[in-house]
């Protein structure tokens, strides 16, 4: 069983080793919200997550025998970093298992901590065979990312720092995936402090605690794919689904355009980089999943790994839904000057052109005209409106999207 | 004069009113920097910069009379959020003039912090004008960005923090464009700690105190554009000048690709959302524009208010550097399925087409040809390699770029 004076404990042990991150209050977000919002902020963690807190608890309770033989894992991910970088800590060998697919970055960021990796499998589950082979062979010690007891302890030291910055908190969100960190930060918080609520979220895609609760045993969902790729666990460990089940109050589900726009608003207003299962807390928060108001409510931001090139296209479809670009398409007269003249509309009303072709072939397209099609860099849904009125006053019938 | 005991009692009187900002060190930078490198981190402050320090100190300096008439003051930047803020935690009216082209996202970001905005003016100098006006008018103090004491106070409190957070510095760099955070900074650390070095770092397309140093007093350069443009300060403030003189060991200079690489990395590795001359400091010490080693640095992270829009520029950027993206052109035989069989290349070897066109009018196109232009996102320069390799091999000449 995972006590409280055992997290504690660990909690010493990685002093040093680990950050007390920050717990941020979010003016903003609480006025959004209805409730007091506070970030603590594990996506500043050492290796940009929480998970560093379980391996290094879990690795630095082995013994000396096993040490020197060192420790092997699974994962292209999270884990993998947090495992990577607890064994350069405790300077002990480490190998890291990943699919022969993962990305680049990925296995980049792993070997910078410190980590030895074998690329096997065309699947997490090949990997992870691989890997248990590897323990067989070598004596490693074989470290699982969230059903194990060790793990979960360590991840519970994020609750005794909360608690500590924040002793009136009324209230703890939190992301679940294998469930090592909300069962951790359940039995830290709730032994000593029965009236704070703990409510755990899942993507929508994978809401495989929820449903494990409903069938009283940890069960494997079928997931759709979504952003929140560092919870999209189809079955949540055993021993995490007991502490669940015993102490979180209720588990709430957010959707992919939440997450996104969660994650967006986090980058713009709180100039913060979140991973999608980082980002599910707050966003149930946002989104008013949650029955509560004007409380003290902590957001769990549990990861900030992602790449940036994800970033860019999430910031995109923002700009979209924010009125910061148009597209529309319209007929022109094939001659010389009829170009420059709709530009002319275009650009009079401070509109900027990023992207634009010109076809004569089409359905609607008759001889010796020609279809434009433009994407232009707007202000707002109003800016839009004022172009596109400048461009029928002129003649013009833009057809938008 | 400004004092440390000024900017102590400073420092008091904002207590709960701003952050005390982390001072995070990073392993990744202190191995590229070959040196110890702290982050101070201003781009988490209230409002998203250090400006909030100044507008605070100076405000909560003005009598009970000269609050009731309130303040006013001229900026589209951080400037203009710092004394928004100041203004509601003090509960007097504030006016903020921009110049009508302002963005619209910092105009709302100052409505938000609770000032009255009034947009008048083509030019930062025509709004200054108008703001003087209101002055006199209504008799509203006026809070200038940098050249006055009571600011420069307001910004050493930064000072104490890192002194407090880190009292075996060696080093502080810290982003030029008024002066009013280095001076203040300045004043605070070298009284009590002379032997702590403070170096300035300035974008290269706006050198002005470096220029103003060498001439002696305060002068005005021709500025080329930066993507810094929070320090694209054209004549440093005089009461800065003085302390910048007086205190500051030397200045260096960084250029645009240094600071957007900077950027993508401060995103990239440490999940932070940092604006172009919140990033110079760091530039510095990454591209080894100082010649020191083995020192404890602390980077001044100055401000994070940049728009998503052009980050998601900067990493676009980024990619390309990093052979994350392919673009090529190659001549086809105009006939149904040849098309497809250069896709089947591509794709074959994971190349994901982002952006495809085929033209059959240009120079170097014969009749029954066609020119196919590609974009491909890849996954880094050797798989770049690997694609062009292919489609040589499959009779196509490949033109990059």
């Amino acid at each position: 069983m995972i006590s409280y004076e055992d997290i504690v404990m660990a909690h010493e042990k990685m002093k040093g080793i680990v950050h007390v991150t920050p717990l941020d209050y979010s003016r903003t977000f609480s006025n959004y919200a209805h409730n007091d919002i506070y970030l603590k902020l594990e996506n500043l963690q050492k290796t940009g997550s929480f998970k560093v807190r379980g391996s290094y608890n879990k690795m630095s309770s082995l013994s000396k025998e096993e040490l020197q033989k060192g420790v092997v894992a699974a994962s292209a991910g999270n884990h993998a970093q947090g495992v990577a970088y607890a064994s350069t800590m405790l300077d002990i060998p480490c190998t890291i298992v990943m699919p022969i697919a993962a990305p680049l970055s990925k296995v980049q960021a792993t070997k910078e901590y410190g980590a030895n990796i074998e690329l096997q499998g065309n699947s997490f589950d090949d990997a992870l065979c691989y890997a248990l082979e590897l323990r067989e062979k070598t004596g490693a010690s074989f470290v699982h990312a969230f059903d194990d007891e060790a793990i979960i302890t360590g991840q519970g030291t994020v609750g005794l720092e909360i608690i500590e910055q924040l002793p009136d908190v009324d209230v703890i969100v939190c992301p679940i995936g294998g469930g090592g960190l909300i069962a951790g930060l359940a039995a830290a918080v709730k032994e000593k402090h029965p009236h704070i609520k703990i409510y755990g979220v899942e993507a929508s895609a994978c809401p495989s605690m929820a449903m494990s609760l409903v069938e009283g045993k940890p069960i494997t969902v079928e997931a759709d794919p979504t952003m929140a790729d560092g919870i999209a666990v189809k079955k949540p460990g055993q021993v995490p689904f007991e502490l669940v089940q015993k102490y979180v109050d209720k588990i709430y589900t957010v959707n992919e355009l939440e997450i996104a726009r969660t994650m967006l608003m986090l980058l713009e207003r709180n100039k913060l980089l979140v991973e999608g299962s980082g980002a599910v807390a707050l966003a149930a928060m946002l989104y008013q999943k949650i029955p509560i108001k004007d409380q003290k409510v902590v957001c769990l931001i549990s990861g900030g790994n992602v790449d940036v090139s994800f970033i860019s296209r999430i910031i995109e479809r923002g700009m979209v839904e924010a009125g910061r670009f148009m597209r529309f398409s319209t007929i022109l007269k094939d001659q010389p000057g009829n170009l420059e003249k709709i530009l002319e509309v275009v650009t009079e009303r401070r509109g900027n052109v990023l992207d634009i072709s010109l076809s004569h072939i089409g359905n609607k397209i008759y001889p010796s005209y020609a279809q434009l099609s433009l994407s232009v860099e707007t202000k707002d849904q109003k800016h839009i409106e004022e172009i596109v009125q400048a461009l029928k006053d002129n003649g013009y019938d833009p057809e938008l999207g």
